[in-house]
């Protein structure tokens, strides 16, 4: 720790009650101290620092004046709770934020009393405080729920839903909305176009306006209890904010990085006896770190980076990301056929699709933080004649099953889905795994299912998926960067439902999905080192199935191994499906499943990830091995004897 | 047709084209043909009759104004176009309504070209909608997307993520909000209070205060563009409505059963340069039938019915609905224990919470059509030391997989869910139909999935649930009645992840999870008067499997099979798995899944569809029979040599 910042005051907070001790004129100090540490911190490990940095004073203000943890705050998202982390007794852990076995880069409800719920979606905050909030106005207890939620996050669904029920919390609800006017990218939507005009036509709360603000709106038990009543509905009738009239008190726009004025507005919504109250707190994302405040992004997620200069380490020289081939393979669609369209979620520098969106703006969609919204719009396109793709993270395509289900798969609609950080993801964790996707599509009618095994291969499934009219068709590739071969100059179309063999053997059969490929690759180079012939294929298809070649490789090798970056239900129960079916098992089948395992996995390398999950070369080594010693052991064949 | 009403204008309605020729003062006669033919026909068939009165005018005006099928008309929900079928060509087949073979309750894209885009599931209409508006903006096509949606639907949280999307559409969008302050069930909400405050406070526009309005709001081309972006401007600025507040031109309340109103406010909002609009019409539910608009739920859904005295066809007596035990069994539990509270997403009648709520109104929580909400608010309550159960329907469970999967699952959080309607559906349809819940939540860690066979164990098993406080938990069960088996005093406390034998044989093993176990015991009558002793076994549990129960069986027996209603990688993909994964197909093993076939199954009684399906008895029994012939015949073997 010699390079960390002097921090007189924040070492002497160990926690929040700590905080408590201090004068409210130690608290700018205090943040200054505390912006200090996080970016010390962040400087070493990597992670989100302009989030952080834009609630440095916010932070501070809420644990100094609420009650946590009996107070229940919830950090939507939880990537800018690393100034909250440090508050909160893990200090000692921060340089370890985002590494195997360290802390979470999100809040998490293992790490702290502190973090009362997980987070790492976007927009799940009001609801959850509001689950806190009834519980104890059912129990009769005073613990208040309080959600601080992005602009960004706003756009989605779920925090309309939530303030569309928040009226029965009352005062046990305080939702704090944290504008900074732009989450991960600028915001979009009528939503952020509004709140822009409540901040330019309106100036800063002052402490004068406050006073009088409170006394009028948020009366105290001792004012007159008709007045209350009066002055309540009319305030609450026709014309106020568009959150006055979902049932919320409005209060703001507050400058969320006075903490003159941050700490009293808090304490009045504290005191308040009425509620739902909405704190309406305007922050600078990247705030106090010059770097990060003249990025165009604000350090929304930086790799490791020297404190007075803000460069970050460069990544070492390598092939292109899967995300990168993506959006360039999609533009040579585009520009192809001016049917391609392409939509995003929020996400448009992580799925590729900024680069989409300089060479063709008018064909780009970002629809916000609002999944649901972005497949079915991308139904109605299609349903219009367009050829629309989605490009969705898997993790967060969840958000938008039922759509698929039923506006896409239902109705056969020719949508393109561009499924990205399939599998294991590293650093975020379990919260953005793409563990699932296999699975929850696969199961549906009318689905092609399709995993890239390299980049080249995922040239391929663009194009194959642009020219698919007849019904949904997803493509799914992991986080990070390709395997180094050639890109194809002209993409070819694959036959729906047709794998690969790339490499062919005698005994054993690896049939794998995805990028696995190259472990089951090294694999039976020891395979055929223990003079076990190994074929590898690359199935390319969960949905259809290759079923000739299946029946071929099943037929013809002693063990066959599926292996996928997926849970249970996808490739894996698909091939023994197809086998039972067919009563292939019936005659002794040494036919052996590789899946993720059946825990939510933390955090880690995705290399060791995949140790964890038993997915790698010397892993396929063992299960081939164990299937093959399985045969001569008789264990079974006595049990059924 | 001989009880069809007279009906001499609607007679020479073949299309909308035919309605546009008639002339305005016609179209009052016409709108009361309308609905007597939609009565007269639901009378036959059944269905949704209240929604669809409600609609008779504004289904009239609409097609009188626009130029459907090119302006591209979608119904929310779909459940109240019934009168639009009759105008757009399928008069001759509405008496077929919800029947095999028949006319689907719902729109449908394969049904008719003025149906662009099928519903079901509430809230995706504008979504759709403004999918066909921009992919007609960038073809440069003038048709409109139109979206009339009921004010319950507009709760949903994807109702409003389109909303904010909405500007980009400029004129091509009509959103039409069909506020009949009712959808299945009262409205709950902020939303719906502020919808109510709007029409309170606001007489319906007249005729002069429309031209006045639209003058001034929705300029023509002649008039002067500096004033129009100025006024524009003004308009859009803060303190509107919160329509206007997400970037539409708000024109309303208007009384929607009113022609003479609905036809030129409908004509200006067609001609606007100007948009997107919303219009705001107001509407009664089962209007103009007086049984409808006495009844409390204003006929939502009917059996056939006497058309005089609305009197409803009685179904005959019977075991009573697994939504009424789960209620009855539910209410148990909150009587044990304070702590158990129940969430309902506007569904407390389909669910049964009504009658909890009446029991226990504090501890019952409709949320509207808000499924996101509804779990992540569950899991708040969870995490506070609640005992929550989610009631929600498997299709629209689909709604809230991420708030399952991210909230719940990998908190591993005690939420509850009550999946009813699991499995074919009957006469709603593929669109209804519960068939992935299996699928979609066993491949998640931590989480225990249950299916009851029939009432009795359904009572017990949402008394393990009350119980089971280390992780999620779910139970699904059917639409229907139940089995008529006498339901237990004393609800059991099931071992999680433990089956049981119902019926012990030699040769043949069933291996059940559901309601199909009534149908696994007639085959296993069927195989056992054939020679083939048949075990069957209720497996209850489709994760964790009972791995003890199913070795032994597979291990005992010379076929074993799998039955679920369920698609494929639910409990026969888990079967088949844990069989692999031990090693228990290497040395021949006769095991099959039963399962829902890969197709999208249209409406049908349940019974067919299980036909259909190939779930029935004699299906099991082919199922055994095949199998134990595919031993002798030695294909298999023969291909392996």
């Amino acid at each position: 720790m010699s390079d960390s910042p002097a921090t007189p005051l924040l070492d002497a907070v160990a926690s929040p009650a700590d905080l408590r001790k201090l004068a409210p004129d130690q608290l700018r100090q205090l943040a200054d101290e505390l912006r200090a540490e996080m970016i010390s911190a962040v400087s070493v490990t990597g992670g989100h620092l302009g989030a952080g940095l834009g609630v440095v004073e916010l932070t501070t203000a809420i644990h100094y004046v609420f009650n946590t943890p009996e107070d229940r705050l919830i950090w939507d998202v939880g990537h800018q709770a690393y100034p909250h982390k440090i508050l909160t007794g893990r200090r000692d852990r921060i340089r370890t934020l985002r590494q195997g076995g360290g802390l979470s880069g999100f809040t998490k409800r293992s790490e702290s009393e502190y973090d009362p719920f997980g987070a790492a979606h976007s927009s799940t905050s009001i609801s959850a405080a509001l689950g806190f909030a009834v519980a104890n106005k059912l129990a009769g207890r005073p613990g208040k729920g309080i959600a601080v939620i992005g602009d960004g996050a706003m756009s989605a669904g779920m925090a309309y839903e939530a303030m569309n029920n928040a009226e029965q919390a009352g005062n046990r609800l305080v939702v704090i909305l944290n504008d900074n006017d732009m989450s991960i990218a600028p915001p979009v939507g009528g939503l952020s176009a509004y709140l822009s005009r409540i901040v330019s036509s309106r100036s800063f709360l002052g402490l004068r306006d406050l006073a009088r603000r409170f006394a009028r709106r948020l009366p105290r038990p001792l004012h007159d209890a008709a007045r209350k009543t009066d002055e309540f509905a009319r305030g609450m009738t026709m014309g106020g904010t568009l959150f006055e009239e979902l049932g919320f008190y409005y209060v703001g726009p507050i400058d969320g990085h006075n903490l003159d004025h941050l700490i009293p507005v808090l304490e009045n919504v504290r005191d308040a006896e009425e509620g739902p109250i909405l704190v309406h707190v305007v922050t600078k994302k990247g705030k106090g770190y010059a770097p990060a405040e003249a990025a165009a992004d604000k350090y929304h997620g930086v790799q490791k980076f020297d404190v007075v200069s803000g460069e970050q380490a460069k990544s070492p020289p390598g092939p292109p990301s899967y995300t990168a081939v993506f959006a360039k393979a999609l533009m040579g669609e585009a520009a192809r056929d001016e049917k391609v369209v392409a939509i995003t979620a929020a996400m448009p520098s992580g799925t590729g699709l900024d680069k989409f969106q300089q060479a063709y703006p008018d064909r780009t969609f970002d629809v916000g933080i609002a999944e649901q919204h972005a497949v079915t719009f991308a139904a109605g396109m299609a349903a219009q004649g367009m050829r629309p793709f989605c490009a969705i993270y898997s993790t967060f395509l969840q958000r938008a099953y039922d759509q698929v289900v039923h506006d896409v798969a239902i109705q056969n609609l020719p949508v393109r889905f561009a499924i990205d950080r399939a599998g294991l993801v590293g650093a975020d964790g379990a919260t953005h795994a793409g563990s699932f996707d296999v699975t929850y599509l696969a199961s549906l009618p009318n689905f092609v299912v399709m995993a890239a095994s390299d980049e080249a291969e995922l040239v391929h499934m663009v194009h194959t998926c642009a020219c698919h009219d007849s019904g949904p068709i997803a493509v799914r590739y992991p986080r990070g960067n390709g395997t180094g071969v050639p890109l194809p100059d002209v993409p070819q179309l694959l036959e729906i439902g047709k794998g690969r063999i790339v490499r062919q053997g005698k005994k054993v059969a690896i049939l794998s999905l995805g990028t696995r490929l190259e472990e089951a690759l090294k694999a039976a180079d020891q395979l055929d080192a223990r003079g076990l012939s190994t074929t590898v294929a690359d199935l390319r298809f969960a949905k259809p199935l290759d079923e000739a070649l299946i029946r071929k490789l099943l037929a013809t090798h002693e063990v066959a191994v599926t292996i996928e970056e997926n849970s249970i239900g996808g490739l894996g129960a698909h091939v023994l499906t197809l086998a039972s079916d067919e009563g292939l098992i019936d005659t002794g089948l040494k036919l052996r499943t590789m899946r993720l395992p059946d825990i939510f996995q933390d955090h880690e390398k995705p290399d060791r990830q995949y140790d964890e999950a038993g997915l790698n070369a010397p892993h396929i080594v063992d299960t081939v091995l164990k299937a093959l010693r399985h045969n001569s052991s008789g264990v079974i064949e006595g049990a059924r004897a």
